[in-house]
């Protein structure tokens, strides 16, 4: 409802921005009794954090998130969890260039335009730093997914960067957590590592398109109408910085197929419906079927380029701007823990939301 | 917030199936003072009103709209505006034969493993019928837009149908309103509908991607995290039955760009910044930028076909289906106004938003 | 969260004016599989219809109830319940009167401050008739929790009307439908008829104060916070028209406790704890207790009375006025049911909120 | 909408425990351009600060709050603010009596139930410190309302002590601030503080009555049903520990008044309606009518007594208990800054709620 929350049960806050003491996020609807360490969300957080490779932005942000409430003893109490992460590395010198002018593409100028603040040291709450926090309430969700629902798995993944694409034939899980991409495909990961260098010392950057899926999920999670599992996913995932798309298994793809191409059959196996295919990404009318979900969704390229480009100042006038901060050439990469974060948030959320207003499933087959 | 409930400050509330006595919306937040009779609402439920052409569900509606609160001497009182529409022509006996089978590609088989209910007359809230009650509160938000942003305007058009995809460079505004299939494009509506009729009489369906672009919206519109226009767009997109993927601007496309290509650059115009191309689809960072706003959505083929397909019952036993109903060979012409009425929705409620919050633009240019 | 709705997973939205076609509630969130009728509403609306006795307004109403969608085959679907009451009484004629007067006490003038609309011809939204509508919702959280909780009931009472207490040595339960004033005293229900009828010959009107008991709440709805099992206690009765106060067990009168007084102390009975007393009024800390919850509000007398009042007009005239319509002299008569409603649509929303986020208690006593 | 936030565009979530490492006050939907400084706050914060007299409990907190985000060169920002209020004094020896027992009267026996957890350190969320978080926020509010409302004062005060009253003809604003309890009487000060000695003396504790006035509310703030004015302000002050009841006006005494005594006349004056008294309480159909705004509220003793009372443990077996930490006497006094600070974010709330939906009143008189 509010500006900064996300959820209906299960309801995040983030709060803070990149040059501020500290950013984190307000934690609302956990279940009590979730064993919860600083660690279990620690792990999730150096996933995203920047500097691990060349690919990515070299400001060194340690982001160790401290807990300030809602655990007692090790679980969590049911009450406001507090995740906070201190900024350390804001040098704030680097932006001293941009401060009076608009970087095309960048969120600066209607930024500018509707609140008349312009924090130019990092982009305020448009910075990219902003979903440290959503990565850190992803780890709480995780952490009671796998007490509410254990054998649920999500697992995020590159698929395509610039005009490479992956080739689903090498599809392989285990290659993810591999190379610095998290690329399912191992010869991808070796030719997007030479395409990226490229853009990089060009100091241009580029888009990506990231896949989520989730496995594991009971079928009858979700609503038909705007409580849709697949509404709330693509506003989970519309709501990350810089993202322009998403889509829900065939995704845009959907407009070419015909009927009799989309459906996907069923029969039935030992433990209920099995599907010969998954067009849906798991969602029929808003509900999950008990299928593989499937999200993806477009990060477009970092507007801090070296690459000069016509703008305008604040007081109007006509320039040109180099950004020469430190940046992501393809903050795709980073995009991947955050989007698995936020699906973790929308999972457990529908999770609580189903038991709150159903118990459990009604309806069956067989 | 809740399950049939979409918006923050104007809310609209759909209920209903389709063959129940009447569906509806409850439309909460409407300021006061807006001049409304049933004729201006009614005017964009003809548009989506099935029968009108032969490329549309044969089911013959009057989807004649009541006001039964809210509007008082013609003109909204501030307070609920109940919108009623009565179904008039629920054949029911057409749906006898898949009471048992669940559709391929359906909410069909989620719907009845959550709630255990199998309304198999229409499908209950997963019906395409419960999209009138959003075109009715759409025909609110349009009014009251009307008083409040009085240049804005939302169109929305085809764009795709199956592989047949519209030349950008025909474009043709004054098009759009004179096919069946809101194209603007005078040779791709020929094509289409030669297109259609074949798969019309093999009992085929196909998808189709749907444009709207919002024109005179004011810069500024929108929120950096959660309650970002974009967000908050692609939310009410997704929402609309049968929609598998959502854009803005370049959408997807934007995974392939590279920073100096998506940069939107900027000059000073007489009124403000003038912005070269329109990658970002008229939002950066959530926030309006004052161009036009550009959102895209795939609506995936009807499930209901005549081409037998494999699937169970009920009762567990594997069987083959074959829907004989009266139903639409491509949903997607449909959801035009559908989109429509969405948009305006979530532009109404943003422009109130920023009014509430901030009350108007602080950050002057130039 | 919206203007016109109660309720975080159980959604009430009520809607319609007392001169309009109908008014009525949209119910969100409901579970499925409630057995539901039309009668199992109307019992709870006749028990509130105006004109069943001299004491209450002789407007005559029929209230009959339409459940317009949200029920298939006798039983919820967990999708909206449609709840509509076409008007069927609206003598629009008495009011011609006070169309340019304002009744002192009456929200006539800020209802026309804020939205500029004046419908004089019953009060628009803040006429009585709106609680019609959470009558009916109530009806529907009633049915609910005949499934969910079936043990609990909850009973609304007069406990004052004017000067007149009733006298709890007195209080019987079963008195409460023997008499017009829902009162638990029959000695005080003789009493209150010779004093109302006074009343009511000479055109005055009276104030009265309401409880209600939840008996067989489980311990545990609730929370510590913001969404304190007493605060939307609190907030549902509040919202009723003409309601001035609103207490929990001992209420205001806990002001003037002393600690050891007010402590309920604790024993264990066989089947957990036993308080001593119930001065906490069945709730600690936001959350039951397993003992009777005990609710009180307080009630203004109808604004409407035959003594001239000095008030003024529109234009800013100063006048007097008489409002000679058919009112209730003691407006609380007819509250009683609605607060009825009220607590049963809290208690619904609580029992699911609890069931979504902890599923069961889980501290074991013993 | 979840169990921690309060507020419907000005949304206040509060966060941690009276043992954690901070707790504090998440604010969402402030306007941007509000100077803001920690002093700003501090100088609330210090009124609710315990130890600052031997009526308040000794416990030493600095209670000193830390701006984390939101603010930007003085000025908020429009994106959220985090106050943080560090522990400091968490002396956790003095709780370790009561770890295995339940305090009657307190929220220990249903926080354990529900959660099954037990804090025994403090009471976790249902410590009163929780509210040090919440007058926070009522800063924020307050330097909100300084620029957008600039006429308007928010004052809480005590009215009652155990069976001490004040006395209403010695009512003197100036007062206030003069002694120890908030109380608007020099005489009344004076008699409580004896009172109150040998209450703290003896060990026992004591409940209290605050009043609340809101002197220059525009007209027109509120709305008729779930969103009224009168509603938000109760459940505000409902949710804050320990209260009991709420009132508006004439409050729980309005059930004894007839029609005629009830209706606050209106007169014309310069500047717009006039009225002879104020019963309403300065509200009529949830709209503010322009009056000052009268709240009031009760708090039952604090719960922690050193006389033995019976209870039992977790384990259930019966014992007494006394508790011997430091607490308040009568926790009313520090109840007063919360109140005006829950008071504060309500009247915020509601001028940016009706800035959104309807941007100034629509309707004129005179």
């Amino acid at each position: 409802m509010s500006f900064n929350s996300f959820g209906h049960l299960f309801r995040v806050t983030t709060w803070g921005e990149s040059h501020g003491p500290a950013l984190g996020a307000t934690v609302d609807g956990c279940p009590p009794g979730v064993p919860l360490t600083p660690e279990d969300i620690q792990v999730w957080l150096d996933r995203r954090k920047p500097g691990q490779s060349k690919y990515t932005t070299q400001r060194r942000e340690a982001d160790e998130v401290e807990i300030l409430s809602g655990v007692f003893e090790g679980e969590t109490t049911g009450t406001p969890i507090q995740l906070m992460i201190r900024n350390t590395d804001q040098r704030s010198k680097d932006y001293s260039e941009i401060a009076e002018k608009f970087r095309p593409g960048h969120a600066d100028i209607t930024y500018w335009q509707k609140y008349g603040i312009r924090d130019y040291r990092g982009g305020g709450r448009s910075s990219a730093r902003e979903t440290a926090a959503r990565v850190a309430a992803g780890g709480v969700a995780r952490a009671a997914l796998a007490q509410l629902a254990p054998g649920m798995s999500i697992t995020g993944y590159m698929v395509q960067m610039g005009d490479h694409h992956i080739d689903r034939a090498r599809f392989d899980w285990d290659q993810i957590d591999q190379n610095p991409f998290w690329v399912p495909d191992a010869q991808a990961a070796e030719d997007w590592a030479t395409y990226l260098d490229g853009l990089r010392k060009s100091g241009e950057s580029v888009g990506a398109a990231i896949e989520m899926t989730v496995r594991g999920a009971p079928a009858g999670l979700g609503a038909p109408i705007y409580a849709k599992l697949d509404t709330d996913l693509a506003a989970a995932m519309m709501s990350i910085n810089a993202v322009k798309g998403t889509e829900i298994g065939d995704g845009m793809a959907a407009a070419a197929l015909t009927g009799s191409a989309n459906a996907d059959e069923i029969t039935m196996g030992p433990d209920g419906p099995v599907y010969s295919s998954n067009h849906a990404g798991g969602i029929l009318g808003g509900i999950s079927t008990g299928q593989d979900i499937v999200v993806r969704f477009a990060v477009k390229p970092t507007s801090s380029i070296l690459t000069p480009r016509a703008t305008i100042t604040k007081s109007g006038e006509e320039t040109t701007i180099v950004t020469k901060g430190r940046h992501d050439p393809c903050v795709g990469i980073r995009a991947v823990p955050v989007g698995e974060a936020m699906a973790a948030c929308v999972m457990l959320d529908h999770v609580l939301l189903h038991r709150g207003q159903i118990g459990q499933n009604r309806g069956r087959i067989g």
